[in-house]
């Protein structure tokens, strides 16, 4: 597995206590970035940690290397564009090299994705990567996958989802808007059913349930896509091969 | 299994000569609305044949008869309105006591749908449904399905769903819009790929596949749904349990 070019992280990386929590995100941020190489096509993930691999991506296009990103998010493609990353879109390149991109929990190579609502273009670009890279600080490892699984559910579909999550043993809460009356509308004018299964023992199981939900367009769990796990904790940074 | 209230059936139901193709498309509705009863939240199903359940239910709600529609599409809800049927939604019911729909093509339980785009409202509302009949004229039924499944993806995922589509060993071409440039936008503003597997020998496993491709919202493989189906052949109809 190549070790990438790039050597933007923090001179503090190998120091034994990784200080605040955003010091920890932001080495594993850096750490990620350093796995991409010259003329990738990098998936750019969305949340606070993935944000500090754009933006280290962003530093290293400012020194003359060649990096083209796809944006997961509304808000990755902004922080992308703020670090001066060249963008395009999937159907515009062969295949995506590398996506480096957060998660709310992680378990081995199984996530939790959905927090900010952007978990459908996430996977989709996350999966198409050849390479899918998961950063984190450690606060977000766990035991066994419990995190409420996000939803994008079709606005007709919300009553008949509800309805089977809850066969499946499930409390589904509809995701309000906190500054609009009502719920969150996703980028392609869906809703978003926050499903609290207590722990989750077998992902996949969930996962393809979810997934043939008719009215559900893409959940939250993320069963065997990561390759990489890149996180930072006390002692810096740890990087896991999940394969 | 109850028969139902209405009768409303053209005289001509019970010839040995079912006649037109549109003639057993109306036999075929027309038997399909006898099985509604008085109370009944009806799911109300798009293209001609389920067109003429519609106009029969709403021939039923003119001479005092109590159902409650929910349409499945545009279509049918225009439909629906036309025939005077009172129209409600999913999340305004506690039950849909039967939905009555269309096929492209069926064989015994299962079904392909989705030549008009709707096919994602129509299984939200089938699928919810106690009882789901199926209407079509012989013409659609057949020993293998084998016409081309229409997929749902949004437009970000056009790329990756194709080629995933490929490895699948199926054959994905955009649809086009008739009478606009470019491909047709669905009701939900996605694309639609008609993905053509050939002979289809596992239906189950190739609905499953295709409900777990990121950035699917639904496809028209409906497996093991209908619980009847309502045929208009040449000498009359057949009402047939897939249970």
């Amino acid at each position: 597995m190549n070790r990438g070019f790039l050597s933007v992280g923090s001179a503090n990386r190998d120091m034994k206590d990784g200080g605040s929590r955003a010091t920890r995100k932001r080495q594993a941020g850096e750490r990620a970035a350093e796995m991409a190489t010259d003329g990738d096509v990098v998936g750019l993930g969305t949340g606070s940690t993935a944000a500090y691999a754009t933006e280290a991506l962003g530093a290293a296009v400012a020194t003359g290397h060649d990096i083209t990103g796809i944006p997961t998010s509304y808000h990755s493609r902004a922080v992308a564009l703020d670090a001066g990353i060249p963008l395009t879109e999937l159907d515009a390149v062969d295949a995506v090299d590398i996506a480096i991109d957060g998660a709310d929990e992680v378990v081995d190579g199984d996530l939790i994705k959905g927090g900010g609502a952007a978990h459908t273009r996430e996977k989709i670009v996350d999966a198409a990567a050849d390479r899918f890279v998961v950063v984190v600080d450690d606060s977000k490892e766990t035991d066994v996958l419990s995190h409420p699984v996000p939803v994008e559910v079709v606005p007709a579909a919300r009553p008949t989802v509800m309805k089977t999550v809850r066969d499946m043993d499930g409390e589904p809460t509809l995701r309000s808007a906190g500054r609009k009356d009502g719920p969150v509308i996703t980028q392609h004018g869906n809703l978003v059913l926050d499903c609290d299964f207590g722990p989750i023992e077998d992902p996949a199981a969930i996962s393809t349930a979810l997934s043939t939900i008719p009215g559900v367009l893409e959940h939250g769990l993320f069963v065997d896509v990561a390759d990489e796990i890149v996180v930072g904790g006390p002692k810096g940074v740890q990087v896991r091969s999940t394969r």
